[in-house]
């Protein structure tokens, strides 16, 4: 054991009324809800780069943590690795993601990276295998260093393309081997700085030819956990192509890629994107897309992505109100994509950080719970859309009528149609009474 | 002849260096840019709703514009119609567009508004033969009346879906009638006000119906425009479906109508959405979903539609270059869906407006011939992507090569790509050479 | 009794496991809060313009609500108050808030318009005496008639700006009469649309002008109340002089007026102001000018103001934490300034607003309560600051320290300031155990 | 002569014909414009850290550029010096500015950062009298470093305020030495990033405290500069106290500084404000505290400070109209606070940014001095307030009218004002005439 965390222990749940501050008030992981346990539903997991890699610097200013992990080569790495597992441990988290650059130091050359990758696999293959604590997923960092500065898979220079591919493969090899439960892209450059030096035909095709490969990959070895997208608007790019869920759904359709690949979504990418994060939940379950979520907060006076930790629990009711309605998490589960604030400089800080963000999570879950169990919810929705279930509208919907049919109808029954109320009010104080 | 325009006279270009500023000082219909002339290229048309039938009010306000037709029956729509073409004609626009609830004042039922919108069509008829003026699109107002506060086609009432559906055909039967070169749909209330009380999948299947319904019946009235949709992230609503251009052709690929439906993009609606107007061309040019646009403008402090005149000739340039790289319009235009600001209550505003856009538009449509013709803009940018065309390159665009194959290769080869400037600052420039 | 609420019946308090929509769940009059009721704490006001004066329009669409009063004159205004003050009883709220255009129809003269306000003051003045409702404040309609488009105090017109004088002194004479303990100005048309018609010292000047001769004559007629400015960035101005609390603080500053008059902050204003509502309590706070606040919610993916009702518990808890820790209201009150979605057209739906507008603000007061009593939240802030009371820091502080005195420390002593964490997680968590 | 800029040389004015992209097309120094050579006009800055510290780094990735003197001490302290002089004899840029840490590396404490500073002074004063090129403003960075994360000034820690104080007064002796015309305080870390942590009061008196210690020192030292407060609303923090232009005079008049001290105005930060730059620049003329400009752009797509070079014609001429209507620069210019992109990694990329604002900023004040002289413009606001001129008017606005003289004259006079066209339309087409 590391002395990083020296006289901190293991958290526990102490119930609402502790005023321990390091204790968890409402995330109880063996608490049975709707017929599960919570950790079995939440399936949360703890973001290595943000924790461990992160450095704390913003546009105006450097580093403001002391890691002793941070400047070295694999020895590091190796301490690195030691401490995030301890606060996996510490939090009793289940799952934890990371991509290949915050694990390793850059190599000289690929070879040298990959193998220093691989490397730290064989570390961390100890350690889940110690601890319990599982691979939600892996992901290639494509965005970071300068030869990806002008984007990764929709370089113009294809020598970028083809190193970015060997790193996909490299990532996806020790995500299986890890038994990683999913394969995540985020295309932090995968769009542009100027329309003007950019060509959006040749990019997205190239884009989605990456993604073709990385599917055929995955079938080639075996690989069972799912292939997501995460959507992000913008930032670091001006625009980027993975809009949102709407625009990766099209651009899924385009290239015949739907059934392969679904969708990690992020609280912060939905903000920016100019949706609440329930609607991007909701818009991926209706297009048959849902697979994972990137659970954080947008500070909303700031226009850029914040990555702070939740903490209000009714946005995150909501949120998990969808997410149980779609069926809940399959190979999906909840990452804290979540940064602790750069004033935040305390080993105990990472502790405050995710024990706030699991308990409002564990608080939003049990809301949503209540809602579904109640029914009242549920019942006022299903009959505002009753209507529909008449044989006229059913013909209608399923294309059983056209435009002369429905217009003739119209005129001869002196179809005139009052507005009924959408009762926004009573139903924002129906939720509030479960949060 | 009204005496609505008194004292003003048909609007003359006058050249850069007039100081009348009821002459054109750059839109000179008959001078030839590119091969065309001004006029065929622009394809200008003025909007019936903003010009005749807004009364100048805002949330916080009601009309301040006094128009004679205001308050009337079909006498004063008849007076409206005159004075509609009188500005047509005072500006030489080749083209006008209009919804029903422009022209004409809404029945007691269905069937005497579906009459009265014939009616004032005749008189249109007339017109049209007089003037020369065409009908660039017509559409239907799907959002103004209450019956239609919960959304048309997406309404929880199968009814209101039904009127929505017989107002559509009434409307197309019009357009067609009329010489319309496209039929345009703009879901005002087709989306949420709150996800409370939503089921989006529900509704995307209405909205489905009646696009195909659409669909179905240009082809059996032999409609020969183009059938546009026109997208807007929110506002009325909180959200629209028709969110922006990527997202529209993910609904059109979801339900097979991509072949069926273009684009009417509007720049304000883009800026809504995040993008820049550019961008929305480009991505439509790219989706082969490009038709028609909606020229106005967004104050970019205002966090809501403003639809202003255009007048930054910069911003307008880029446009037209992505338009003319797209083959220019075919049955599109450039539609002023732009209304004067509340205090501009004089008829002379109407003229100074358009004048000013028009203008604004000539300008920037010089300035994109000019990039195009000189030719130095296109070689960079087909020079940034040159790498493509080695055979190696195209193999792995074209799917001839695997994520294994070109990780090998990587290795194999040493591959360790340098960044190569963006030149965003010579390009910006460059383009400023001609604006 | 009119049957406007026909079957509705007194709101109680039922406490929070009651499912009966339309009780109170949080709101208790009579519940002791740090030593005094709910009611004397929080001073709930109902405004007239949003539940009975506003008809459900949006940019996009016309009236949705179908009132009997509206469209009618002198007798139609008699029934809208009969409603108004039913409401009020209803739901037990103790204040209700007017500008004159909400409770008269306009006449045809200033002198006309004012005898009809006299007229229904003089029907106010018996509803409060009957029903115990009082006039938290009134104010004037200067923003809404056509004649103040271009601005009222700030037109360029002076005869814009005497008859904008003219009908505030109406309106604080009967605000004065009906016992108002504010008088409120809010500039809604006090901006511009574009700078480029306006000159922007003149147009403070004589806003200056106007808000002096308010105080002057406040001290006149002997008024009691406060005299509170309402800021608001824009909408639906382009940009309004009373931008936000601090250039309020400005304005004031300059022109001798920060010891006569104070704000009244509205929820959704700071936040189209780029603030949270917090913040702009707590530095009207710092700047001694804390008067009212005007409760309501802005949906946060929306750029205008949509003045919802309150409904997040957390964000409303940290305002009232502010509120009481700068003394709780004295003349203010927290009033609704909030309105219905545009389809919540039942008569009951305007029970559910106020109903869960007055539950979360009831669940937020009892938070923030709870927050100090605690004690260990403000405990933390005191110790942040604590080393400022060092007699060198007081000295620094107090300006008895030159640059040249604190250079010469700062290296005499080798001062080389270690950063402490700012705990804002551990805090986030701190003040959730209280939400 | 170094390297860096090998193959480059002077940067000339060739007209707008030329096609030469490493010429001046619009910026002709000697050139009169309205009286007084455009050089004097526009009095151009260079900004060292843009183009010289700063590494091409963003939230997502780290530098892009390659520059011989990162990473170095005093000797590449050196290097970077030679060559910055180099680019502002290159581009014939009268003036430079820059802080501190811009220019020498950190030292091990306080005293030794000090004498790196001023051994880099010796180095300016040499280089200042060799190539003529003066200095604008200095300043001093109290942001970057982690000793600053929660504030300089306005740190909880007393020992920060006092090494901010220490820092500050090297920075303006240096500034005094190297003839600087202005001393600038921009307070990035100035404000809170939660305000659960922050006593806002507390704050803003240290601050002022160190506003006031600053104003004294200048006063003792005999510094003739101009002491500037920069405007900035957020980031890095959420909420900054120098919020804008407004809140900048509030400030200093609260502490009564208002004729010491005046406000260098950034582009990019009055948009994210929610202001135009013009309207920054029209604020702080109507308050009598205009000083300089950070000239740049924002991308208004995105939601943070993008520093990009400015190339918007329109817009920047806007702002120089309002300049020259305030009388121009004294001791302020225009800084280019202005960065490449971080794919513009190409020493001649530093020579395209430039070239391309310069050329804008000449073009944009050309513009405005053609406004000026042809005047139409200005007689036209004159006129729309002239009806002030009355001598009724003239006694409401001088204090010698109450709102009962006025309101009695209204009623008596019957007044019912007309509404007047505001013209926004013609005007934005009568100043487009000119850009």
């Amino acid at each position: 054991m590391s002395d990083f965390f020296k006289g901190l222990s293991k958290v526990r749940y102490e119930g609402p009324n502790s005023d321990n501050p390091l204790a968890f008030h409402h995330y109880n992981p063996d608490e049975i809800v709707m017929g599960k346990r919570m950790e079995e539903h939440l399936r949360f997991a703890i973001a290595y780069w943000h924790s461990f890699a992160w450095e704390g610097g913003d546009p105006f200013g450097g580093r403001t943590f002391e890691r002793p992990w941070f400047d070295g080569g694999m020895d590091a790495a190796k301490l690195k690795a030691d401490v995030a597992f301890e606060l996996f441990t510490l939090l009793g988290a289940p799952y934890f993601c990371f991509h290949d650059a915050d694990v390793r130091p850059e190599g000289e050359s690929f070879a040298e990276s990959r193998k220093r990758l691989e490397a730290l696999a064989d570390i961390f293959e100890n350690k889940i295998a110690e601890t319990g604590v599982k691979l939600l997923w892996g992901t290639a960092n494509l965005f970071s260093n300068r030869r990806f500065m002008g984007g990764a898979a929709t370089n113009p220079d294809p020598d970028v393309f083809a190193y970015a591919a060997a790193t996909i493969k490299a990532n996806m090899d020790v995500t299986q081997r890890l038994g990683g439960e999913n394969y995540v892209l985020w295309g932090g450059r995968e769009g542009y700085e100027t329309l003007l030096n950019t060509n959006l035909g040749q990019e997205m095709d190239q884009m989605a030819r990456m993604l073709s490969m990385v599917v055929d990959y995955k079938h080639k070895i075996g690989f069972t956990g799912a292939i997501l997208i995460e959507p992000k608007p913008q930032e670091p790019t001006k625009h980027q192509y993975d809009y949102d869920v709407s625009t990766v759904y099209g651009f899924l359709k385009k290239y015949g890629l739907e059934d392969e690949v679904k969708v990690n979504i992020e609280v912060g990418h939905a903000i920016l994107a100019g949706h609440t994060f329930e609607h991007e939940v909701a818009m991926a379950a209706a297009h048959g897309i849902f697979g994972s979520i990137d659970m954080n907060r947008n500070d909303m006076q700031s226009g850029w992505d914040t990555d702070q930790f939740p903490n209000n629990v009714p946005e995150v009711a909501l949120a998990y109100y969808h997410i149980l309605k779609s069926g809940g998490f399959t190979t999906g589960g909840t990452n804290f994509d979540a940064k602790l604030r750069r004033q935040s400089i305390d080993p105990e800080d990472l502790l405050h950080g995710h024990i706030g963000g699991m308990d409002t999570c564990a608080r939003g879950l049990k809301a949503a719970a209540a809602i579904i169990e109640d029914g009242t919810y549920d019942a006022f929705l299903t009959e505002r859309y009753a209507g529909w279930n008449s044989a006229e509208a059913q013909a209608m919907l399923k294309g059983e009528r056209s435009l002369s049919d429905i217009a003739a109808r119209v005129e001869a029954e002196g179809i005139n149609p009052q507005p009924k109320s959408g009762r926004q009010e009573y139903l924002e104080n129906l939720i509030n009474r479960f949060v």
